[in-house]
């Protein structure tokens, strides 16, 4: 069993570190908000009175925080992770963050013996208390296989994708693909609406040929139903597709439609739906449409 | 059995005769090609002098032709099928073509007694070869109930979506969201690749969660690999967008993406891969990104 | 002095006839409307009774229609100009419609000796009104040369910008750009207003540099103010903006941003502004930044 | 006379603090090349030994720097501006960065008591040499007041536009509206071109009415003859595009403009234009379209 030191106890986290504590790891908690540790306690967890504390004693630290600044806090500030863990200690990051930063982060926990995963997850708060997340890796091989017992306990697919911040660039590459499908699906059921089609005759017609998607199979129903909710927020989402035009700037491409998405995602938050599943999505289409009537 | 004319013998409506007449209904044909006549005849139909002679004595007449200005010509010039057809003939124009023209058409129709349904279909030549087109159908209930069982000498789905233009604008939105995954899926492989993930694998990791799709996973090898034989042509796929445009116009409705789109199998075409398959997409998302060299 | 029909005489068509009329010339005119036909005979002008009376003794015919079908019944119908004028007349097509059915009327005029010119103009009402429209010729040189004097009494730029066809397109180009300003503009007020900038300042700064045009110069007073009396109307360029993509789909050119803006001017038809000013893209920009409220 | 410090002696920095000392100020620059700080002393100034010996017997100390990364090192570092200056000291920063860090330093200043402008201008490295900028000026009003007479040494409009972040906010909206127009003309040239359309007569008559704007008047020849020797580079305009995005999410609003174009600028570097000047956003649009061999 490993000594672990979890540190970001929140909605993804929380569930995360109760299935590591629960698999019989000894887990120091520490999360900012007192509530999160006391139910990790609960669970079997250690309660840490800071980083420092997690970190100090830990053969493995996970972090789980909302963004890159809080990332750069507690890791790299001068009472974070680096600072107190020994060398030899491995760092999980699985916070969804731009690339550039896990690179970083990698970079400055190298001049200190300390080795580092990127390890972003899909699946939401669901596949978090399912212990069903998708989990892709940036980083070294050997981290990797060091790793992969524990992230089983919080995982179901776990793929080790490509050097650090790989599994930041795939994660990116998702969320662009999962924004960009909403956006499209929302288009065809806006489109056929104001045609006079039945948009649940005409989405099931789509989901039985080439353009078939998960998003077409989930959520087809609750969006003609305008059943928005979450789910994984507008307001995350939006985040995300941040994080993917931040890592196309990195990568020195050009990605038009990513363009695109990421404003019609940022109209979904700016018109109020932040809170709403992203299927909400359609919400936008219907506005410029002149359809928003239709919602209720 | 049924007496049908068939109007336009090409890719499509070439091995689509050839199943109705094999199925054993009396299947007179014409197209401006004789080949295409003489191909017809040997799989058993008979050959037509012309529109008039394949229309005259129909009880069905389906269309399969190349756009709007064919379905113009054949459908209401001086010598097409209304002109000639009985009252109480069913015309199924299964040509893919914008909506108003299917209203324009089945309007025209109404006044010569004519009963009309829009039937355009998806699965490209291999399932019109292999009798297993999806068919979207737009019209009168009845006259679906009627055409339906010759429908399915082809078909494989057979949906009636809603009234005289519905089956088009169906197809329409099956087109656009196609195309648009195309242009994503592209996006994911560039920025993948630009930023040293190997895009094989992270493309496996999307198609296993919310981002998989029909494309992904019938089509992320090859396009990986950079094979772009067809499939269906960039060509196809831009008349198509150019329909999807028209539909929205139609409708009054604003679709960015489905603009963006449009202009992005623009591109396909433009810069030379019209003859590729629509996955040849990517081939523009790289050469925007300054990585068109990878494809030698 | 020319003998002329004239062939449209609404609200661009009725001040250029009468324009024509006061500078001597025997103009026979036509219009649907018979008040139209009113005022031109009560500024001097002729009452004809139909498209061919109007263009049977013509020297000249002018067209000034809504839209290429009203052009294709007008010009190329069984009773229409071509059908009645004598070989020799100059038909000069002022109507803004795609270049592709100028292309076709000249060649289909062509076959009777009928010489064409493309004559699209902007300028807009006040423009008609004043005699001090801009005018964009396609055709020949000498046909140019021949319409030139005629021209003048109702423009005051009058360029040959090319072969037939060449107006439709300088007059598209025209308006993907006037568009594309808007809605730069627009997302430029947006930006700075959500920011806590004065628009109004900030604009002023932006018409002092590299930034600055006809646009910011004439209007960005009225937009701050959300004054949106037209001017050009939006349904009027939802009309263009179909024109230019059709261009661009004829000369087979990707044009990513004429895309995205045709999309947008969609929206503020579809929004309920399309009698509004074009200025009023900037509703929609407020739409999807959630700011609508701030327009009362 | 003001004791100045000026920290970035560049190819903007260096001619700027040049002026600054032949209008008789004690300048004491800095800069990481001492080359820079070379040319500064032989033109009149003071060579500093560092940020601090720059910043801490300055009244004003101005810093012109590439991006945010370089203002948070120099102005909130540990051995920075901050650090250094006196109570009362007034900083200008002039770099061109998001408004969200140029708040940032502003609520850091407050709390050493050191009042601060953003500050950042447009003109290029010519209006630099020329004294010729234009200035965008963010923050209080007493503040703005004091800069004036120093600003006015460099710049030839110098505008106060709002609270502190507010001149990068109309930086950047200048910048998306450059960048636009530069996309919308180069749509033009390439829709004209490829009708057969002489580029350089229809641009005139573009910019001969509502069309019109600076780009047109200044660049419509080169553009048109394929001369894009900067001016501005694409590099900086890439990176200028990000600071738009960064403010409109900042700022909570969608920019779909804004953000096609940053990936349309985006893709300028990549295909390697990133040195020639931001005009040349005319051959991605030619790439896309397939046109590239027209460049040569």
């Amino acid at each position: 069993m490993t000594t672990l030191g979890f540190i970001g106890l929140g909605i993804m986290g929380g569930p995360m570190s109760g299935h590591l504590a629960a698999a019989g790891h000894t887990v120091r908690g520490y999360d900012v908000h007192p509530e999160a540790i006391a139910k990790l306690t609960a669970a079997g967890g250690i309660a840490a009175t800071g980083i420092a504390d997690a970190a100090a004693d830990a053969d493995v630290v996970i972090t789980m925080l909302p963004n890159h600044p809080q990332v750069e806090d507690v890791v790299l500030g001068p009472d974070g992770v680096l600072a107190a863990a020994r060398p030899g200690t491995l760092l999980v990051d699985m916070s969804t963050i731009r690339p550039e930063t896990s690179v970083e982060v990698a970079s400055a926990a190298a001049e200190k013996g300390i080795r580092v995963l990127d390890a972003p997850v899909s699946g939401g708060q669901a596949g978090a208390e399912q212990a069903a997340l998708s989990i892709m890796v940036g980083g070294e091989e050997a981290d990797f296989a060091a790793a992969r017992p524990l992230l089983e306990a919080v995982g179901r697919t776990i793929v080790h994708v490509g050097p650090h911040g790989a599994g930041q660039v795939v994660k990116a590459a998702n969320q662009l693909v999962v924004g960009g499908i909403y956006g499209l699906v929302a288009e065809a059921i806006v489109l056929m609406e104001a045609s006079g089609v039945d948009a649940k005759t005409g989405l099931d017609v789509l989901a039985g040929g080439l353009a078939a998607n998960r998003i077409l199979e989930l959520k087809r129903e609750s969006m003609v139903a305008r059943e928005f909710r979450p789910g994984f927020r507008i307001d995350l989402h939006h985040k995300d597709m941040g994080i993917a035009l931040a890592a196309a700037r990195q990568a020195d491409v050009s990605l038009p439609l990513t363009g695109l998405v990421a404003q019609l995602v940022a109209a979904g938050r700016s018109m109020g739906y932040g809170d709403l599943d992203h299927s909400a999505l359609l919400k936008v289409t219907e506005g410029l449409s002149g359809r928003a009537q239709s919602q209720e």
